[in-house]
């Protein structure tokens, strides 16, 4: 791998406690992923007081002693920092510390793996050829106000804002997509196939672990009719899986059409307004009790007889037996038929079944319906996608076909540490430079700049633990040479300034 | 360049009226950054009703007839989505297809130029060391309630939620990071080296083409007391004005340090209380009046005298100058005086300039503060940082030494086009795959799925414009054949699909 330009300077500090150096461990230990003791330990590399700051070979780590925890963390700057005569601050009663309830912090380790997942969301992307596209968090409310009674309606993150606008931060992406897909109108040559990763916010009560906020892959396809569309949205998910050590035993796609009830109802004489209320009713299935959801079927002028058909359909695992009863003729049957066509095509057969009971939860789906779900079945749905031929006329536009699904960063990665996948992911420092006397601190400031500029020849910073110390020392410093140690294996050599790379 | 795995599907479209193939440029130009002519050209690749779909070698490009741009934009699907029995839409007016005043969509050009942007944050960041973190852009209005009357607190996007909480959109990151800071305690080694690259908010009245949403780069260093701190955080933002072709004749730093003014208060018995709050007044300066500016001052218990003292130290431009005025011995003109000997050794002087009237407009700085700025004087303040020592306890937490600055990126992205930096960010798709005929759908796939895997090998995705397209016709794929078209330089070749690399 090659050298990674990445440089860290430590900064000397002065105290009256610290006589020594440090074991070079600590150093390194200071910047690994979770310390080993829960005290916070500041650097207390210092001029000792009688002696040059010339290096000598150093010790091995040693335990730090009780004492040492109990030192006051910011002791280290008590020194440097005067009183000022002005201060600033309204001492207050402390803050809540933490983040707003349902909302998170990333520091370093979790934003490591937040990057990793966003990396893969759009490597895989990219490899199919979408483009990336963000949308503002802030949205104007009237995008998500559906009259079909979703749970996103009640969950919306709403206000009034300084110009009395109300607006909403956005619960999910496929609005917005469709906002600026109409503001494009005819500049933007079609197919459009475009992802995004963005943060969406739901007003949730705080049950079952739910966050309020979470990010959201995006992946769509506008002015594709056929379900080459849906095939390919699948294969990008698939191969993200695999990317990322997930197999078809593990996962796998549960694949309908809203078709299917679509072909029910019609028969059924019930009328076009209550289809989308129905698919979010039956959506609820396994939630709620089942009582309930007939209850819920008849208020929306479904039949008694037509809800006990719709539940018998629904209960099919089986596209032959779906095609036994609606027949070979329909748009549902031959448009399922055609996508475990093409998934065998693709060769992601394994990981899909036909599953009459997935109908999704958003109002806006027309057609292929499909959601990922663990095979062990105790998380809930990872992702979820499907057709929406008919979104942009409820927004008032001319419909383009499309389809488009939605992965949470949640769920994945509930996944990963169940199954042991979640990646080890090291902090990313090459070297680090550390002066052991103040006034040698110029002196690294120049060795850091030439490191950092020969760095500058690689295009991407290698990702690795930090490799070498480079230790600046008056009497070295003064011969131009700087100390290098291998903190892997604890070698240690001077090396001439100018030939420092 | 290696072979980039990036492959994208073109879906054939069936429509009646295209009859032939199009030039194979039309299909590369529907993939350029901005097509030149402002009708959408649906792909119209179908299968001619009479012959097969055999690939003949193809015409060069010819202009598109104006009748072409009169089909209607979507009737290429018109053929393929059929009406179905239910509507889900409640056809409405059509929405306001802007996002929200003041906020940006990110149409695939913009997000190019974002990500490369942040790229090169990021890159610059690791290179320093730095670990990135984040958090919700959603935090308690507490956060930003200060008593120094920024502008920043009448700009505050707040609301109240659902459950009662008084919660705002974040007008800027470091209140955020001092949180974090606070609630990691001890558990996090000092000293802190942290980034972040966030969108930040401010209601503000919509005048001289500003934005109410941006995204902001910080780098914030915590438990470093002396100036090698701000040192090290100027020569981060130089390494980036040079990566991207900015160079010490576009742009300079005007640096200071805020206990010039509070030495200068200090000798006229200013009380304490006052020192923020006549920072956030001297900011105003060349805004608004300076008979406004000093009748303000006055306001806060400045007397006649020690405003006009304080104006004459302000309009000083020499380090020297300003040691003859207050002495040697004070931290203002000894850290100074530091910070620039550091720069000299760090690379950088010809950045910096010493500019007593730079205090910036935010409560919290306490030493060393500076801004980027452009030598042609026509732009904002292109990004601005400094010390804040005492920002912890106003949130009633212990302080611990800290610096930091944030970097729009507004501004940077108006000087790069006026010095006509702009970087050309071309759409990154390797291969496209095409079928000319309905039944060739599956093989496509196929194709494209091979291609993928093979890709798979690339750590990333080379970033190049789309160099091949491939033909999946009949009686090519009959033989076990598809034919490639190098779009460069417009030679074709059969070769064998096995062979496909």
């Amino acid at each position: 791998m090659a050298a990674s330009p990445s440089v860290l300077i430590l900064h000397p500090r002065l105290t009256l406690f610290a006589t020594s150096l440090r074991p070079f461990s600590l150093i390194h230990h200071q910047f690994s992923l979770r310390p080993p003791t829960p005290s916070r330990l500041p650097i207390l590399f210092a001029r000792s007081r009688n002696h040059s700051s010339s290096i000598s070979p150093l010790p091995t780590a040693t335990p730090l002693s009780t004492d040492d925890s109990k030192e006051t963390p910011h002791a280290g700057r008590s020194g440097s920092v005067s009183s000022p005569p002005f201060q600033a601050a309204d001492y207050s009663q402390k803050i809540d510390v933490n983040p707003p309830k349902g909302t998170r912090d990333f520091p370093p380790e979790e934003m490591r793996l937040r990057n990793w997942l966003f990396q893969n969301f759009r490597e895989v992307s990219q490899l199919f050829g979408f483009e990336e596209v963000d949308y503002p968090v802030l949205e104007s409310e009237a995008l998500y106000i559906r009259k079909a009674g979703e749970e996103i309606r009640d969950q919306l993150y709403c206000f009034e804002d300084r110009g009395n606008r109300r607006v909403a931060l956005r619960p999910e992406l496929t609005p917005s997509l469709a906002r600026l897909v109409m503001q494009k109108g005819k500049s933007v040559p079609l197919p459009i196939k475009w992802f995004a990763v963005g943060q969406c916010w739901r007003y949730e009560r705080m049950t079952r672990g739910r966050r309020r906020e979470h990010y959201q892959w995006n992946m769509d396809i506008i002015g594709v009719p056929d379900v080459t569309g849906e095939a390919e949205l699948i294969s990008s998910i698939v191969t993200f899986f695999k990317r990322i050590g997930i197999t078809a035993r593990d996962v796998g796609f549960k694949i309908s059409s809203r078709k299917v009830l679509q072909e029910v109802l019609s028969f059924y004489s019930v009328p076009e307004t209550s289809f989308s209320k129905a698919c979010i009713i039956i959506d609820k299935m396994g939630k709620i009790p089942l009582e309930e959801i007939k209850k819920e079927l008849n208020s929306v002028e479904l039949s008694t007889e037509a809800v006990d058909e719709l539940l018998q359909v629904l209960s099919m695992k089986s596209l032959t037996e779906l095609e036994e009863k609606l027949g070979a003729a329909g748009e549902a049957v031959s448009e399922l038929k055609q996508l475990f066509s093409l998934a065998e095509k693709f060769g992601y057969s394994e990981w899909i079944q036909f599953d009459a009971s997935v109908v999704r939860g958003l109002a806006y789906y027309t057609g292929i319906v499909f959601e990922g779900f663990d095979r062990e079945g105790k998380l809930r749905a990872i992702c979820g996608g499907g057709r929406y031929d008919r979104l942009l006329s409820t927004f008032g536009g001319d419909d383009i076909p499309a389809c488009g699904f939605g992965f949470g960063d949640a769920v994945i990665i509930e996944l990963l540490k169940e199954r042991k996948l979640l990646p080890e992911l090291p902090l990313e420092v090459e070297n680090i430079v550390c002066s052991l006397d103040p006034d040698l601190q110029g002196a690294a400031s120049s060795v850091a700049t030439v490191l950092r500029g020969k760095g500058q020849v690689f295009k991407r910073a290698a990702r690795i633990n930090a490799r070498r110390l480079i230790l600046v020392g008056s009497s070295e410093w003064q011969r131009g040479m700087v100390s290098v140690k291998i903190l892997s294996t604890g070698e240690q050599y001077e090396v001439n300034f100018d030939e420092l790379g």
